[in-house]
């Protein structure tokens, strides 16, 4: 296993852990040095609160444990293409590098809709990187949405 | 003194409270059926956290106030164009309107660097109206990077 799929299987393990709870399964890790400095999951629903993104809670949860908001030689492994809010964040923490386990055609703001960490020019750069543990990250959320509309039926 | 105007008036007082804490002054303000549910200012430096943008903390004060993370027939006044992540936001929590004090041609995604409320199909469409007390809003930020430069020097 990569260092890459090591850190990724965290991610995943966030985003079971999002499942359990009955949310869309996300997760993500932000790294420093090959040290997890922060994990999450999403909460949108249990926390009734739009911006409970995996990511956000990640990079607040980085920004305390550095004591900063600039997370600076920062690394985030996400297990889906993030948003354009998400992204934003990231860009707006200064994290260097973005590992994306799978993409979001309908949302993701890093080559599905738009790509915001290529095709434009912000106060920062962050590298990203697709496909990382794919076939695992885009499972776990299509078995959640079969399940959501087989209870619905 | 207009609608617009007057809650343009409350969203600048907040960035008043942002400027008296040396916080690049940003204010913004929530409303919904004409009756403010939240206001925020920008707090990035004092909670050390890339996410603390006055309009994700409004946003999130609103999804309090309201229960739920659905910001539906919600309105947000802002004294400068959010950023990519605020902007995100602003899609993701499903706001109906937002308008702008001046806008942020180094920053700015609804108009300046993109236009995501306009150029790109995302879940969400959010009406946009740009200019409330423009000159206000614009001085108030020219004012405090006026002093930092002079402190520097």
């Amino acid at each position: 296993m990569s260092t890459h799929e090591y850190f990724m299987r965290l991610a995943l393990d966030e985003a079971k852990k999002a499942q359990d709870i009955d949310e869309v399964p996300v997760g993500a890790v932000i790294v420093k040095d090959g040290i997890v400095i922060s994990k999450a999951f999403n909460t949108r629903e249990t926390s009734k609160d739009a911006t409970c993104h995996a990511e956000i809670t990640a990079i607040k949860k980085a920004c305390k444990a550095l004591g900063g908001w600039r997370l600076i030689g920062c690394e985030m492994y996400v297990t889906l293409e993030p948003c354009l809010m998400c992204s934003g964040a990231i860009l707006q923490s200064r994290i260097e590098k973005l590992y994306i386990g799978t993409m979001d055609p309908k949302a993701g703001a890093a080559g599905s809709v738009l790509n915001v960490f290529e095709d434009y020019w912000f106060h920062h750069k962050c590298e990203i990187k697709v496909g990382i543990l794919q076939e695992e990250c885009s499972t776990i959320l299509k078995d959640f949405f079969k399940r959501k509309r087989y209870k619905k039926d």
